[in-house]
């Protein structure tokens, strides 16, 4: 029989993303043979994250304090509200260099299925952030997911009626890549946003 | 930036097995946006199994007391030993119902890539519990794996000079296979190790 701790950690571990049974058991039988220390470490980390880790009260990105860094920076420019899905994305945008505007993380996204709507979402919350009064044009950067899609359409319709100016991240062949491996759909949608090209 | 307590997480999460960089985010803020109950019973189970788990001082499998169940009962045969890599060999060898023997789990297997030699292993451990005087016949069901067969030679070699019957559990084309599927090292085994029908 497996000790009774040893099933309530392997219960426990199902609680990660994509762990299943087999996995659960064996992180830990690896933790509990291999990896003792880490995984004090690991179990003390959760605990203080919990404890720690709150939502900043602009972007909804995680933070420690109130507000996260971006959004007491005084170097970002407060005109420009780029929404994205997770913080994740938040991250890849800032590794871009190009942006130096503020953010709104959803958190998610519009997902039926998985019973998360506009409500779950609190889209309520980023439309009150975008009429701040300084907010003049608002990015939506969600993924080209179904789910990504809904979510913008979604938005547009709760923000253009407000008189905020509402953009889209543009969608085409990626930088570097071949037509011979784009999808179809990709590159329809390359061909209909095609761009003038300066003289 | 991320906030500290969360990068702490993410990095601590790394020594789960398997478990990247991008998964270890993915995971930390799973858990912080969607779980946070699930992650409290993690830490706190966590813990609580590096406090209670330990090893059973006859077999090495991890018992909470100074004897795991089996080993502490009276309805096993304590004349046979089966030498398997990790409790979960164990377990399945279990739920076969057709052994009513004691263990020996070794926590591992010889594998000189990771650094683990006969010494790491505490293979002397294993010939001390071998030689106790009640055990007839120890069966090696390490892996048919490299290291699992390496383990095998390396415990037979050990253990055939002191006198006791050693057996290796069979290998061939499991129950239920088609010769067609079957690799070819598996069927030349099973040619070779083919037996002699009843009449």
């Amino acid at each position: 029989m497996t000790p009774t701790g040893l099933e309530a950690l392997i219960e426990a571990l199902r609680c990660l993303p994509g762990v299943g049974p087999k996995s659960a058991q064996r992180m830990a039988y690896h933790l509990m043979q291999r990896e003792r220390k880490a995984a004090r470490v690991l179990g003390e980390s959760l605990l203080h994250a919990l404890d720690v880790v709150r939502h900043c009260q602009r972007c909804n990105t995680f933070t420690e304090g109130d507000l996260c860094e971006r959004c007491s920076s005084a170097h970002r420019d407060r005109e420009l509200l780029c929404v994205v899905e997770t913080p994740v994305d938040m991250n890849m945008m800032e590794q871009t260099l190009s942006y130096k505007g503020l953010y709104y993380v959803l958190m998610g996204r519009i997902s039926p299925l998985d019973g998360i709507g506009p409500r779950e979402l609190g889209l309520d919350r980023l439309v009150a952030r975008a009429l701040d009064g300084e907010v003049r044009e608002v990015i939506l950067a969600t993924n080209f997911t179904n789910e990504g899609e809904a979510t913008a359409h979604y938005l547009t319709a709760m923000l253009l009626p407000k008189g905020v100016s509402v953009t889209r991240i543009a969608r085409g062949v990626p930088v570097g890549g071949e037509l011979e491996y784009v999808d179809s759909g990709t590159l329809a949608q390359a061909m209909r946003e095609r761009r003038v090209l300066p003289e």
